[in-house]
């Protein structure tokens, strides 16, 4: 390879990458330039995959967010970080200019660009992004383990929201890979967690990471949580499954006054239960991506074990071979959360 | 009238009330014995007229609930009152033994007996309540007026629940009585409220009563509060219509992190844009009935003449004639709030 030049894996639509050389760019004024360690593949890469972003995402991009690095170079005007230093993006850049930023809440901009969807992501060795994004991390944080902060950071955001206290009783319905850090974060902050789902496979994981679980097809999901609670309910409860059974299941469960966190993307609208929100007095909670507090104390979680690490990441697979983590990735039932291994 | 018989409406079904005579109760130790002065005719008494409660209140009972009225009697043990002082009733009779009781949320207790439905109620000339459910009025309160404070209190509830702050741009989806008293509390509070209504002769009082409108049908909802707001949307919104396009609107006319209280009853389940919720971090507010301190609240709001009672009562007529008083309401295109005169 040139020395002027760096492999990123090109999303070409029809379910593949193409791995190619491109030429480096410097770090404009105000940006940094990331050496690429690691990038997680998040569900939303995986709708990338299969051609639901297709209009989004174009055919000459590189995407990848979920990514841990180290500092390359610096723009004109940036301070504050040091060359090689250990550090993850927040991927989220904003407008400045919007009723949601001049309300403050800046990720959730109405005209928000995404980093390695709306741009070019981290599947690829070096990534120029706008010095607001980016987290400094500990010196010792491992940096496969540090690929996990972005997704942690949409759970921290997903519990805060919620604000849920200690020793209240809390429902995750959906145990995927963000489901399954929902509750870790959850259980983190003192709730009782039940992970709720339907796949064997990831009630397993669940397991293995030391959580209640319930299948509902097999088992009263409802019936099992008010004997637990002495037919109180849940006080907390994240929908994470994007189902109408999900939707279903989350007025069910709800406690007088519960707090239910909308996290899954619902493509269609679902019926819900207003009676019951009327009824018992609940709360939905819409929340999305996350804050730059949720990116601290991420780092946070990861550093101390709350997050069990190795147990989450399921596989690592060098970036010469992202179209078959992919394809392995779209068909496992065990994998949880799968790393592009970007730098050397 | 003997003097130990009073006359009394009972609801015997098939859309009929009948007025007797029955026998005075003197009150129980714990209760009042309260001289009903006026009643109003509440959503729920329509759907009782239309038989669509049969299975909950039987055809023995005796219905009615926003009231008010002198104190007549006091049952062993009650301290605090004095006969003839001017008194409503929140018609809420709580277990204290279940999960919402045990929370404090003694309003949605799990038991919660309604009194004027699961109990008889005050279409008669004397009712005898638990004395916790009493609030004494200002000397100089008209007992005419006094019959909205229960009404007033559902709404001083739904705004108190949305945590309205002043200056903050308010949508009330749904222009009936409930509607329109959310809007008087909510402006009350500070709000710039809008009401979306498709009821011509509602738009007319609504109007009357100060209050800007739209009549969706006519008009683009959300383009008028976008163009209002400079496309932020309604910081909060009352869904008060019970109906599928109320809920379209509702998430639809929302700010970015907008507090969507849910006042209706949908009696079936809406599809609901969850996206929305997620996109827009949405929050949803179910609110029900009301707590001791939206009593206090709405008695403040009618004596200061924050509620324009005037105007939201439309006519009253005497217990003799509530048959055609229900039969005239239920075909009404004008009436807001009908209120029966049940003393002298």
């Amino acid at each position: 390879m040139a020395e002027n030049t760096i492999a990123a894996a090109f999303y070409r639509g029809d379910r593949t990458f193409s791995v190619e050389t491109k030429v480096v760019e410097a770090p404009k004024p105000g940006e940094v330039a990331v050496r690429t360690a690691y990038c997680g593949i998040c569900g939303t890469d995986i709708h990338v995959y299969h051609g639901n972003m297709d209009a989004r995402v174009g055919f000459e991009r590189v995407i990848g967010h979920e990514m841990s690095g180290v500092v390359e170079a610096l723009g004109d005007g940036v301070e504050g970080l040091t060359l090689g230093q250990k550090v993850v993006v927040r991927p989220l850049d904003h407008c400045g200019d919007c009723p949601a930023c001049n309300a403050g809440h800046t990720h959730v901009c109405h005209n928000l660009k995404f980093l390695g969807l709306d741009t070019d992501g981290a599947f690829q060795e070096i990534w120029n992004v706008p010095h607001h994004t980016i987290h400094a991390l500990p010196e010792d944080m491992r940096l496969d383990h540090a690929a996990l902060i972005e997704p942690v950071a949409v759970a921290c955001h997903d519990v805060r929201m919620s604000e849920l206290k200690e020793g209240e009783d809390v429902v995750v319905i959906g145990g995927g890979p963000i489901g399954v850090l929902v509750a870790m974060v959850a259980r983190e902050a003192g709730g009782n967690v039940v992970i709720s789902e339907v796949n064997e496979n990831r009630l397993d994981i669940a397991t293995k990471l030391g959580f209640d679980t319930v299948n509902p097809i097999k088992q009263d999901l409802v019936a099992t949580i008010n004997e637990r609670t002495g037919d109180k309910g849940a006080d907390v409860v994240f929908e994470v499954s994007g189902s109408q059974p999900g939707v279903n299941a989350m007025t069910e469960v709800a406690a007088t006054r519960g707090r239910i966190v909308m996290v899954a993307i619902h493509a269609k609208k679902p019926e819900v239960d207003m009676f019951r929100f009327f009824w018992r007095e609940l709360k939905l909670l819409g929340a999305r991506v996350y804050e730059a507090a949720d990116y601290e104390k991420a780092i946070q979680l990861v550093a101390s074990g709350a997050i069990d690490s190795e147990t989450v990441i399921t596989d690592i697979s060098p970036l010469s071979d992202i179209q078959q983590a992919f394809e392995a990735l779209d068909s496992s039932p065990t994998a949880l959360k799968s790393l592009i291994q970007v730098g050397a």
